[in-house]
């Protein structure tokens, strides 16, 4: 293999590849990236057996052939090569050369053979959505997505298509994150797609309107963001009927600043340590909530007003799982519904229902 | 205790303060911030027992009184305060309530007797110099102070003190960092300052040319910033005889680009890790500095033009004691004088000797 590339593409490419390639592995070439030269263009592919990524780059190619670099060590050295032009070549033991301008570097690579084939995508179904709709989309649900294995179904966050809607849901058993867009699709079809793809998507995505194409195979899902490609298997389960979760009716609507109920929360907050957990109170009463908190480092206390209508309700909240929820909103205000000290939280933005989100309440002790 | 002062000033000192308080201590007390009210001001004090910090602030003083509050907690809780007052007040059993507009917090204090007192310095001389030029001067010493405790003495810097110059020197086995400039001293005085202080001053210091005073007793400092007053014992024991250790001959001189040096270490050094340690080779010859590198990872070279003059010379050297000091170089161009492979590398400015770095190099293997 002989090539000769420009280092900014080269690096930019190999600095999101990094992303996809495991940091540690029982399997050395895994823990590299693999280079593929081919008529006027290489590819780079990053594969952790559950994430591929894979992008090319034009490069003048005197001789194909395949290898696999570390990914760290080649990300370090390609970010510092000192002149526009990068030249690599591979001998017959798999040394690499890389040379550009002064510098020279010869390190070790390993055989091609030893990397692992992708998956590849079967009986497809396609669907094309703009880049900045998907990455809010995929913003506003990724933080209800579960961390714990003990549902893997929930790990990942569930793709509901039908004729002219697409909806994101995640949900990890304590709150519920949904979102939903007019789009276009063929066909009704739902998937489960794991977080950890979802995050590196996201990166991927941009803030523009240009649309990327999502192919959604049997078992796997390949995401065209301009010219990277990832792919990624599906996760299989049952996932909750969420629908059967969120509350219909509302005994209380509140009208509320975003901004000034996150402070006020991330206040109250300021009392809780990981060793000293104690819920967040939330009073809705007179137009005005009141939050409060109190561990044994102190009492913390907070007010702010807002509109309301219907029956006063005392609240308790996992602070953290209340703030993931209202940072995720979009707009200077949100309606919240509340349906009693039991019942879930449900928020939504002031107008339309292109977002709802459900933290579940924490039951609280009567206060001493 | 009962004070009102401003969010915005309070959160500044805290800021500062909380540098100087232990994040562990033995003696709760020393985890905190000593807040003591008095007249139209607050002061707070942060002391480690080796290095202490205090400030003063303007505050509405409707009660007189000493507190002391856990550092983190406090800093926490004002950095958030949402209104330009601050309400602190303290009850007999040591409850501190903090209160800014709607906020409203109450936490255990600790009583102000349980806080040592700091040092008070004696027998003083004092000295003024400008922000901006003392900063210089540690910066471009403090990286050659000992990290280890082998000889406590040199993990602080020297101080030298003659009727026109003031000079600072570290040295830690393996280099040497001297930086002098003029000043007006009233008297000959030597003393060494802790490098974990000299840190600390650095943050502390301005970068314009107004004066701060230096006074030193027999076992301590103190260092008047603006409305900071940093106060750190001293280093006892007998500082290297630097002079000795200075080579005044000089076999080949080079004039090199400070940046391009760094880079071309910096390039060889992406071969060596903390497991695979290996010198970085350097060839003066023929107006050419020829740097390379080889561990098991590869190998790795590189080269730059330089003016030489002299004897030709290989050397090796540890990358990181070698770019800690071209790091710290002052101008785009810097001076090299070398003796021989087993002599250190004498670095200086272009023109004059405001600095003066020496590298000790590495005994080389003949290569493979």
């Amino acid at each position: 293999m002989k090539i000769i590339c420009k280092q900014q593409q080269l690096n930019e490419a190999v600095l999101n590849i990094q992303r996809a390639v495991s940091a540690k592995s029982s399997v050395p070439a895994l823990e590299g990236i693999l280079l593929s030269a081919e008529e006027s263009e290489i590819t780079l592919c990053g594969y952790d057996l559950e994430l591929g990524m894979k992008t090319k780059i034009e490069a003048k190619v005197e001789e194909k052939g395949r290898i696999v670099l570390s990914a760290r060590l080649f990300g370090d050295i390609v970010r510092r090569l000192p002149a526009d032009d990068v030249h690599l070549s591979v001998d017959d033991k798999n040394i690499t050369k890389i040379q550009s301008g002064p510098a020279d570097f010869s390190i070790a690579g390993i055989p091609a053979e030893e990397y692992p084939e992708l998956p590849s995508i079967t009986g497809e179904t396609s669907i094309k959505i703009a880049n900045c709709t998907l990455k809010s989309m995929i913003r506003q649900t990724i933080f209800a997505v579960a961390e714990s294995d003990a549902k893997p179904i929930h790990t990942g966050t569930l793709f509901e298509l039908d004729k002219n809607k697409i909806r994101l849901v995640s949900v990890d058993g304590y709150r519920l994150a949904l979102r939903e867009e007019t789009a276009k699709c063929e066909e009704e079809l739902n998937f489960v797609v794991p977080g950890k793809t979802l995050q590196e998507v996201m990166k991927l995505l941009s803030d523009d309107d240009e649309e990327l194409e999502i192919l959604i195979g049997r078992r796997h899902i390949l995401f065209q963001i301009g010219s990277y490609c990832v792919i990624s298997r599906l996760l299989e389960g049952e996932f909750l009927d969420y629908r059967a979760a969120i509350p219909n009716t509302s005994a209380m609507e509140i009208l509320v600043s975003t901004r000034s109920f996150i402070e006020s929360v991330e206040r109250v907050s300021l009392i809780i340590t990981d060793r000293l957990k104690s819920p967040v109170r939330c009073l809705f009463e007179d137009n005005e909530i009141k939050v409060s908190c109190s561990t044994s480092i102190g009492r913390a206390s907070d007010q702010l007003p807002a509109k309301m209508e219907g029956e006063p309700v005392e609240m308790g909240f996992n602070n953290r799982y209340l703030l993931d929820a209202l940072r995720n909103t979009e707009g200077d205000e949100m309606k919240i519904q509340l349906n009693g000290a039991l019942s879930p939280m449900k928020i939504l933005p002031r107008e339309g229902n292109s977002y709802l989100f459900l933290v579940l309440p924490v039951r609280l002790k009567s206060e001493a």
